[in-house]
């Protein structure tokens, strides 16, 4: 199996994806206690930007190694690799 | 405490959270086991786009509770809860 | 026919827009001048922020006149009111 | 100077700009006719993703061309090249 962009930052990913998941279960308290809809909200909103900073990082990972090494390598792969990053940039937009 | 425009969907806002809060654990074990960096962009996408919907259901809760009752009280507090939520919903727009 | 919400900043609101449309105007003159792709894709942020900034300030303005009236009215036309301004919102946040 | 990563695509990238500019003017006629709210904000939402899909097609134009140039070259002007283009993707997805 061809190694992932981000092998080396594993343990950063996982430490900052564990965060995140506190985020959630943090919200979950809010709602337990009825919190006001206006600070849950803002919560969420801190957490979607916790989840696109991630996607961001391991956007660079992947454009870094695994799309840089398709482009040294030329030909086809190439054009494949860059075609997929830019379709995964996409819906990163859209979402 | 005034009670929160979601007070009568908890169990079903938290049922989301849950699901959500399951979407982050399968996020850590997609690079756990060194998942292809798309997929693991892709599966930030959903849960993003999943954090969202719960968002906008809570705000649609908070217009039709909390900002409706201030609007029928009328005076300054219509005023502050309409700013209050086009602000929060900036924040959403913007995340 | 109803007034809009906007009806008392039309003025302000048409100043906006032109302003956008000269940014998309300067758009084209960058592509004209071969200007480097990363100032083309700021400066497309940019454009995006501002017809955000429009629409918050619209929905700002539909939320304080035409759905507080409709909730003051009371009746289906409330409900009706604040699923199709809830509706709206969620195409501008995935939007 | 160097060629943008856009440069064969011109006459492409003109037309949906153009088009861009035909949709804020139409905003323009829209308020001018005293539209209502929910159908300009949708049409901004419509615009503000024209406006997307045409810095989605730069930033593939960027990454085939300019992006993969610098990789092939190697060296200090690879990690800078890659640096920009994944700080411009997060101003796109922020935006």
């Amino acid at each position: 199996m061809v190694k992932p962009g981000y092998i080396d930052r594993k343990v950063a990913v996982q430490r900052r994806l564990r965060r995140i998941e506190g985020q959630v279960r943090g919200l979950q308290n809010m709602i337990e206690e009825d919190r006001y809809c206006i600070e849950v909200l803002d919560q969420i909103a801190a957490t979607t930007r916790a989840l696109q900073s991630a996607a961001l990082e391991l956007l660079d990972d992947h454009i870094s190694h695994c799309v840089a090494h398709a482009v040294e390598q030329g030909g086809a792969e190439k054009d494949k690799k860059i075609a997929e990053a830019t379709a995964a940039i996409a819906r990163l937009v859209r979402s």
